[in-house]
């Protein structure tokens, strides 16, 4: 039996921050058959919101820090200005899309990443608590509730928000969610995951623009994470 | 035929700004019996954030006008903040919580209110734009998509923005907003809508506390608002 095909997508700050781009990408999505997921990042209304807010973000090793005050800012500008603007404009598109976070009914649970030691530039190690950051495994996604919410028509459009099950919000890399929605929806949809850059696509090897591949599938995604191309800390990093 | 049973809640800021309080109404909606829906209002956080943004709002007559930048904030504190950590803690007490706008789904159309000739106290008459706000009818509400969520076994929870279809998002009454998705089930359930209020219930006279009746069901509203004890205007006023 044929599969049908699912499509996850992620974009990030280069198409969000640009109305122009971020319509005519929309549009695209629209016309896009099949059941299709989208995944966004933050883009710059979240450093724009801190500095209104005179919150100084916190950063360490150019990685930003998620302490309380971040947390409500990503939430306020992720899971509502970026995410329900992208709902209704693509709802005027005929997009049945519905906005979430991995709260909403649980589709995603995070783990909040433990304090870690990390060699900082000039050799020295220091303990670091990344705050309100939850890393994904596995086990993070819930297919079956995704699956009724893709069964029933829906267009599922996430923001890297999760939570830990337990009233926890967690501020979460969207590439990771990207391909942890792609590796757990695999067993019931020939799944394809795709990153929108600002470089030309996805490179095996960032320094190498002739690595570049135009979309991963879920096999060639699992066997370069079997491979080590793709790994955790690699995912964010591919970009 | 019994019609299974949805119950229609609606929360204002006496509840969401008292983390107790909410702590304890979530633990009961979470164990209330059959369907139901959650309707929540905004309470102090979006003044908090006007004010730490530097945001005046601008009020006439006390009420609201929701020009760009305070739609801005509504959508960042109802839609994000607040409607997200209400499903994390719906989530942590096993209530399958999806939080919405009218957005999501296509689940709630308003319109944007026209501008209007409005008395003034002294008397004198103006125009007036309120701006970013969306009136509801009979029409509004796309009972189809909600029963899809209902029927997933989602647990819906709106904030009060919904969307012209037309890529604009709209700042709308919460109570407005319970009503209308009340209204618009009761063909397919046994509707009760319920508001909690500071005071001791929901008035038929807002001026007389022994008018109060603790719940009313469809049938009730139908009639009240046939009778016009119940019209669009007076539900934020029954408050």
């Amino acid at each position: 039996m044929n599969k049908e095909t699912l499509t996850v997508i992620k974009i990030g700050g280069n198409i969000i921050d640009n109305s122009e781009k971020l319509h005519s990408f929309l549009l695209d999505f629209s016309s896009l058959s099949g059941k299709k997921i989208l995944v966004h990042g933050g883009g710059k209304a979240a450093t724009d919101m801190s500095i209104s807010m005179d919150v100084v973000p916190k950063m360490l090793e150019g990685r930003r820090i998620t302490d309380i005050e971040t947390l409500r800012i990503v939430t306020m500008v992720y899971a509502g200005l970026i995410n329900k603007n992208m709902v209704a404009q693509l709802q005027a598109k005929k997009c049945n899309a519905i906005g979430l976070t991995g709260a909403d009914g649980n589709l995603i649970k995070g783990v909040k990443r433990p304090v870690k030691m990390v060699k900082l530039a000039d050799g020295t190690e220091r303990s670091v608590d990344y705050g309100f950051v939850g890393d994904l495994d596995n086990n993070s996604v819930n297919p079956e509730n995704l699956e009724k919410l893709l069964k029933a028509g829906f267009v599922p459009v996430f923001c890297a928000i999760t939570h830990d099950g337990d009233t926890q919000l967690l501020n979460t890399n969207a590439d990771t969610v990207a391909a942890a929605l792609a590796v757990a929806m695999s067993s019931l949809y020939r799944t394809s995951l795709v990153y929108c850059f600002e470089k030309k696509g996805v490179m095996l090897d960032v320094d190498d623009e002739d690595s570049l591949i135009a979309s991963i599938n879920n096999i060639e995604f699992n066997n370069l994470t079997k491979e080590g191309v793709i790994s955790e800390g690699m995912i964010p990093k591919l970009q």
